[in-house]
């Protein structure tokens, strides 16, 4: 679970709720006109710039922001080095029986590829195209909340730009400018809340979750390409604990130990 | 049919139609001078920056945000796959009866040139030249809207400085000055709302069936220089699978049982 | 000569012209002080911004922005299969007669090359570092206009800016507060309409023009290429009829036929 | 320690403060509320933005923006030269006795290598890996500094807007409204500086810190990989000067001297 | 001498003060306050971004946009093609004389390479190495500028909201609300025109220069790998001559006739 997600709405909408609670005009700041052209008007954006099945998984990529848990390569690279230490000592179809044993299916993937005997260029192929169609789909993720958050105060605006041609339009009583206007700013409030509250956080969220799988996925296709060509195990694990930032290395030693 | 193409312009239309109309004023928001300056000044400066013949072809390319159907790229793989098979068993020029029966042009050109005994490095130049001219063709469509884009909020700006200078420059009664900038903001109404709710998110449409076609072509490509080489028909389908994600790989296999 | 250009330019300037006239102000969107803040900075911007002989070589670059005839690569590609005809049947230096015919020079220096017998590394060189230089050329001609199209905006701001400070420091009668604020608009106006109706999409033209000069010459690149390495006229025709959409493919056989 | 840091912060925070206090109005700057909004918005989405560790490392960040000591290749070229020659002079296992004196860890990790006999293309790929991954460590500190440099105004104009809604709702006292848009527009004044005097300038100066320390350790790489070859001590030298910029080479030479 | 930096800075100059001074109110231009916080802030601002030493080398940097003298490209090539004739004719180390007279450093370290017998792989990474740290610390001029000019515009934003406050805050007298905001408004056309007639503009000009330079060190690049290699000179000048454009090389002709 992701508790900075969780907490950065909350501080966010809470600081905003109190400040507006403050001046006990909470009512002022709901206007059902000016939720349906931002909300509408995003939305209807949305599935006309991206395929229909694609704007409904945003629904499974917005739990993922909410819900993933970071992963920890340092268990890769032990899994990966007693793999190698396996394949040295009785050859690489030894791997076979731990194969079941996997959960990773990308891990699980590439060591079946090396006890299939595949070659090493067409391994390294299939496993990269994996990693990159993969990151296509995490990207388009990340890129629908990104245009959602440019959509957002767009149409923020428009609301903004409707709202002041119909008080325009009608100005005849001067005491209603002052109202009519703080009903016009609404859509605007809206917008750049929806934007820089949700919609581009969220996005950069799942980007960094992104590289964070591209990474451990690329460690993952380094390490099973190691094994195969037969590398010495400290081999292995010299390559792969480059990966990662000096301060983790030392927690991955403490586990050897 | 992209229904969801549809259904988001109906909604962003319905939707600001609709708070429009609460308001009882949906005639002050049309004006045919903000009209002309919008449309006309975004259209002629489409003209300016792009060669007349790729501005006309954007209608066709209109119609296909609208009418999309996503390619299949299963029933490539499932078609690449049994035509490796026929390869391996018969030899390739077994497939020479079979380029009749293809309807994809793509598809039918590659296996033209692996039954012609092609060179692979040249059947790779000539296929790759091809989808390279395939992308840039389809970039540009989605660049003529972009630009629309861009243009079209310029000149609803430019409308509605036109339209403050005008009732600047007359401001003898106080009571006009309210409709006269009612009439100049719809200039910027029309602008942003051309933009947010036509081309832009036309636009990021087009970009995601251009980027579908090219991926479903180099899945093809990949697919026929393995057949050529004469790779295991095992190995082609591991080769053309990785190109999709790992749950379309289950309606795969269902398929083939 | 390029119409959408002409066209573009004329259907922007009479929509704009038009909705003024139609308010019969005119004369109150000329004025010489604007004119100078916002031609003579942005002149000024981007006489700092490029080289001096830059800058001069724009009026050949808007000359062609309007006069470009598009390339016609079916016309290249007819020329470079023929020359791969008489090249295999009577061997490269047959091609010396032709050279003198030949209008286009990057061709002609190609043909050249080839005759003299230039080792195909060294041919691929120069003539890559031709379309380069070329590029680069065409490049800097977009992108002088493009800097022009963000300093007139900037130009136009600022001179509102000057104009408001002005007003607002002698604001003793309340009626002259209009009239000027007009004024003060019209530098804004101006940068706006120089940007969006000249500067960025002559920019936009300009790199239409150089992508498609560009394409030509890498077709002729491979071409020239293919001949010299002796390759089968029907080769050389496949691999350069890649280069242009099927459409015009259909052209190209008839004009076989 | 970086004084250029500390120093235009300082300027920046003086020169503002000074232009305030001259008014003699420095109260009307301070309003719980709207740091409230800003700060907490800004702190939210960044929350969300990125992972909680990512967040809370940034204090670390700003402090290496602070307390930098630019790195000094010059004294890296005298070492990695001096190596050169022992290793020429006695072979490379007689740089293991120096392995314990060498401070930087990548120059240690990469002597080590090299004394251990592993493969020059081995050694590049954990070196080279061990670099890019800094680098993006390096990176994501810049980035988190820039992306709070983008929610910062954000927060500051929803502040405003926030504060025009209340204001415009309740104009009942006209001798009010100035002071109401006074405060209202202290969230823009304070997103505006918290970007424009701590946010991007840091991230830039992290950028620059970082991409001096990529070029120590790049040419830290070169050295081990020439010396592990077996280069000339001089050839050693002439491929890292190349690195630096002539007028640091100067410096070199004297203190070769 | 770069006269249209000059002739730019100039006109732009002259042009605004010219459309001040028509209306009689220049002294209402210049405050004080205001001139700190936009010079202090951005020039505070841009100590934080960038390290003390290399915002000092900004003013070395400045002096290069007024008094830069564009690289003549064709003599480079003049002698690089007399020394490919002397190299043919009387050995590489023929060339050790002429050394002595070359000026250009860059060159002087390529042939001083070549005539020492260094590989050509060596000598193409030392050079190219230098290349890229000489466009590393160009691209660190214009980047300063450009920075500067993100600075200035903000700074200038910064200064007009710290006026509005001020004034909004002590509105009593509305006959001063007219000047207040004039004085506000300073900030704003310091920041737009430091950043649209200094900054943005200087950093463009950097850049070209860079660009220039860079391409004639890499002419003389492959002017000397050409040269190493033992290239006929007629080659060498083939090689060299794509270089430029085709409008320079009639000169270089007319200067070898």
């Amino acid at each position: 679970m992701d508790l900075a997600t969780i907490t950065g709405i909350l501080l966010g909408v809470f600081l905003i709720f109190f400040s507006i609670l403050q001046s006990g005009q909470l009512t002022s700041f709901i206007n059902i006109g000016s939720i349906m052209i931002v909300f509408g008007g995003t939305i209807g954006a949305t599935l006309i710039n991206f395929p229909l099945s694609d704007v409904l998984s945003v629904i499974g990529v917005i739990k993922k922001g909410f819900l993933n848990k970071p992963p920890v390569p340092t268990e890769n690279i032990k899994m990966l080095v007693e793999f190698a230490e396996v394949a040295r000592r009785e050859g690489i179809l030894a791997l076979e029986d731990r194969i079941k044993g996997i959960e990773d299916p990308f891990l699980k993937e590439g060591i079946q590829l090396a006890v299939d005997g595949t070659e090493p260029d067409l391994m390294r192929t299939i496993l990269d195209t994996e990693i990159k169609s993969l990151q296509s789909r995490h990207e388009l993720g990340a890129n629908i909340m990104k245009t959602m958050g440019t959509y957002a105060p767009a149409y923020g605006m428009i609301g903004t730009v409707v709202g002041l041609i119909l008080m325009l339009g009608t100005m005849s009583d001067p005491s209603t400018i002052g109202p009519s206007m703080a009903v016009a700013l609404i859509t605007t409030f809206y917008g750049a809340v929806l934007a820089n509250l949700i919609f581009l956080p969220l996005a950069g969220k799942l980007e960094t979750i992104s590289s964070q799988e591209v990474m451990v996925k690329e460690l993952v296709l380094e390490g099973v390409l190691s094994i195969q060509s037969g590398d010495n195990p400290r081999i292995v694990e010299q390559k792969l604990v480059s990966f990662i930032p000096p301060k983790k290395r030392a927690a991955l030693e403490e586990k050897e130990a």
